[in-house]
């Protein structure tokens, strides 16, 4: 059994990690850190884990026990990873960093967008960006792997075959987006409340919004060229889920772009095309590690809109993750991720 | 007190009409119709209203009764008003219609998104569109008044003081909006049963919405050439409201939108133009007759986003009839209308 | 105009006093505290209320702002009161308290639930405990009105008519009731927030909560002697409402339960008691200052079911308070209180 | 690998099934019918499923198909069961009903509670009620294995060590129950609608709900008396989950109730007693097959208060129906029941 270390083990991101690698089949949770709950038994903060974790506490961050790990799993505020993550490697110990610190390859635009020093820039060079639609090779052997963030997993998964085609080129693209509250964490701020956010919908962060230029450089690296993009996010009153709707420039109409989608995917076991026409819902998704995507064009003319959705606490994040691991040991890519959504 | 019937007053639209005459100073609710509820209290079916019309009952529809009323109210499905008008109308008495059947000018573009015959194709020539931002002089002489619809009067509000300065002339224009489930009616479809909408968020729509043509005819009024417009409603788990998200083309950074806005609007009792850099939440429009707008330039370029909520069952609907009906009426137009909307 | 003074405007039930206020013909806020958000203007924290308080902006409290005022209202947490009561007093001013300070005669109790001194106890004998129906004439007359919390509210009226009758003398008592998420204040607390709380039901506080000796002071002076009760309150996903399903001991089956309750209430405006075999909803109430009540006999036996549902931010708290204010200020009694419940 | 059939697989307590056996090891669904799907693909009407079942399709239901199975769960309303039950019986094929048909064992009570004939009086002395934590050895052996009801699950479990103690002869029982919209099932009530559902709790049912005489029936069993049990079942605005509510009449406080249903259920491995003073919610459970007990003393008297918690369609429904087919099979009892509670 791979022996599994997760640091900042109390946010979502982390307690989802436990709720999937619970019923992994070839690794287990071994050590888990926090500082605010150090002593505190898993099982009493996560009253859903309590049938499989009934050992497991919480602990200060160790360095000889992370490092006598296989993988760390960084759950944690951008800037933690960047502290320890040099460390970490040096004990020949791999990397998952679900934060934002090793998303950018350019040193200086991670520094304007997240606003402080980037901590450990020596670093930067070898991190894999974790989207393994686009880089399973180079995340088999990665040992600092950067998971995407939510909204750009599902906004990158849901342009690329047009990108890599060399459709977009030129345009000017939008991204409207929909999250859930669990995209803003476990964190007790006013606007998380359920009184300020149910029966309600507000767009937030479209001055600039951090997974702007996480999704630039995806697309960028698949187009071949910058793109134009304006991305306006918006908060929903649910649980999970990501909806993005996405609108292109115009596209000749004799492209049959749901055949080009369904092509670029066929072999992807964690993005289902859905049939023309389809309008998939965020709960489709819900508790599984998969992008669902439909393809339109409105009125049958020039313009494309399409649709992705994804559990942003799964597919977009701890999931897509968890299937990091899997390439990077080479199990199954599907090892412990086969959950099924939940409908109703 | 004026004296006012509603035709096919069980749905939410009818209800929504009831909660705000029960308090208007000027008008009381003297006749209601209900086929399908024939006999039955009001106060029975809507437990709200138990201290507000412990006397008034269902009817089948009496063209007698209707026409002893000064004004009829129609909350139904379209094509109900269209057999029903001319008779109406004859009777000296005014129609403030709350369907589609008399909003769009071209019969021949109405017959091909509703998918059946215009019945009253004689009477389209005198319908005003009840939108008072832009109409309120016709507003006032109208014997046969259509509402508009919810996504258009949230777009329209949002695009107008664009589309009058001929600054959206030549592009391609996005509306991406979201509405809550009262938007669907209560009527009993699958997709608006509480374990299937909930928890959840999904396009729909987006080869053709009714609501379409209505935005563009009056954008295009404004404009005053045909507008490119694609519309993507999304169904999100709320009850009442909309959020237009609307996308332009590049407009130059030297116009200040902001002052723009707030000009345009500033004698609009019902349009709140908020400050710059806000967030307009549904929630903050919850039961009251108001649209809220904010502009933005996305990292300040020359893309504007403008955000626009309002109540889907009241500026969406009810409300703005009231609104209508104080103004064919001269009463002051926030009669009845004052409420405030719940936060939480 | 009644100029009228909050304490501690930033909460639910301050913003909700606003929300009321509003709209009243005979009342104004004339001042508002808050030391957290002292110079912020009213309308940018609560957007709902940007038509209605365009001026008025937080303040930090201060005792002669307070005593030029006809009515300072504190919607503070308990204690706070205690400490500025006299003093608000002594300048002539009346208090109404929507805290817990002054609700309970026994001192010692008090300190014994609320886990500290009593901080004036010399005031106690004077106040007046405000449901206005039990209390209406010495509501009249109170310099200092403490306005019951929101399960006792709902949980008395519904026994009151049983109690009062002596019906309940030496029987065990059960109330399960089940509360919206706002009754927890907008304090940024970990179970409060959206990802907590939806989507789930708990129960709380069984061990003792301290509306649990509230209820019983109230029932055992409608009684004549203490009654044994168990009390547990459970979180549901709703923003507002109360419902209570308070279960009694064996009553003759030949005591008409349906006629005693509407007698009981005939003349009252805010208790509504529904037809028998009714199902009060908690919407049905959602915003308005009413309590629905309805009384079943399961199968018919000996025992008495009674459902009594309130919005706890209304008739449990703010729209109560102004009912008390109506009530010795002597203004009609639902003055600025005709809002219609939300449905849907 | 058993082969299974679902009749009438549409509704949510079938797609629950589905949901649980994609990932059985040793079980696979060969049969689905429904009359009014016949054709339908499973995975173009549950798109969470699309992974699982791309070939499966909805059938009308045919006896031969039916009896080349190796167990038939009917997901039925009550009614069908006993038209088919023999026939499938005869063909050597084991029943596993989700429906009420044969959970009474009083054909008159059945009969009173149902409001129509018993389909099917002569099997009813073999069908075992598959409630494992009573009858684990009767339903290894049985043919026709009736599944409990969602509210008698989490009822009876909640005061069966109690009642087998004998503690609770000659006492009045109350359990007032929550659940969530789903157990209303998958039909277009009006009552079941976003906007009739959401924001909302309301008791129905207190005349006399079906569950009544089944838990009855369950707890006289353990207690060796009829029980006297008022039963107050509340809807409340989440998709899934049960909460039960527990009153007992007096138990001596020596008696150490926390052991006992810790001892009761120590080799259960779908019960979990929780630590003393706990709270358990329903999202602890959402998804799992799991009830989640703990057991109070208000204010350390001598009532007990027991609070239990299951997913209505879980260990309400369809996976103690999969729990049943285990055991009936000679599977681990966890086969394909590891699902962790999702949190958030």
């Amino acid at each position: 059994m791979l022996k599994v270390a997760i640091v900042g083990g109390t946010g979502y991101t982390g307690a989802e990690l436990l709720r999937i690698l619970a019923l992994h089949p070839h690794a287990e949770v071994a050590y888990i850190t926090s500082r605010s709950e150090n002593g505190v038994r898993v099982a009493d903060m996560y009253p859903n884990l309590r049938e499989h974790y009934s050992e497991l506490i919480f602990s200060n961050p160790d360095a000889g026990e992370l490092g006598s790990c296989d993988v760390v799993f960084f759950a944690t505020p951008h800037g933690v990873a960047h502290g320890l993550a040099a460390e970490v490697l040096a004990t020949g110990c791999r990397i998952i960093d679900l934060s934002a610190d090793f998303r950018l390859q350019d040193i200086g635009l991670w520094e304007q967008w997240y606003g402080q020093q980037h901590g450990a820039p020596e670093l930067v060079g070898e991190a894999v960006y974790g989207l393994p639609e686009v880089n399973r090779k180079q995340i088999a052997d990665a040992r600092l792997l950067a998971v995407p963030g939510c909204y750009p997993t599902s906004v990158q998964l849901g342009f690329l075959p047009l990108a890599e085609q060399k459709l977009l080129n030129g345009q000017h693209l939008i991204a409207s987006c929909a999250s859930g509250v669990s995209g803003a964490g476990r964190g007790t701020k006013l606007g998380s409340l359920f009184c300020e956010a149910t029966e309600s919908v507000k767009a937030y962060g479209v001055h600039g919004h951090r997974h702007l230029p996480e999704i630039q450089q995806g697309l960028a690296r698949a187009a071949g060229e910058p793109v134009d993009l304006t991305f306006v996010p918006h908060l929903v009153p649910m649980l999970r889920g990501i909806h993005a709707t996405l609108y292109t420039g115009e596209i000749d109409r004799n492209i049959d772009i749901q055949t080009l989608y369904e092509q670029r995917f066929a072999d992807e076991p964690f993005v289902d095309v859905m049939p023309a026409g389809s309008f998939p819902e965020t709960r489709s998704v819900k508790g599984a590690n998969m992008c669902r995507i439909a393809v339109h064009r409105p009125q049958g003319g020039e313009r494309v809109v399409i649709l992705s959705v994804i559990d942003n606490l799964v597919k977009g994040a701890s999931g897509q993750a968890v299937q990091n691991m899997n390439i990077m040991f080479g199990f199954p890519e599907n090892a412990g991720l086969q959950t099924v959504a939940l409908i109703p």
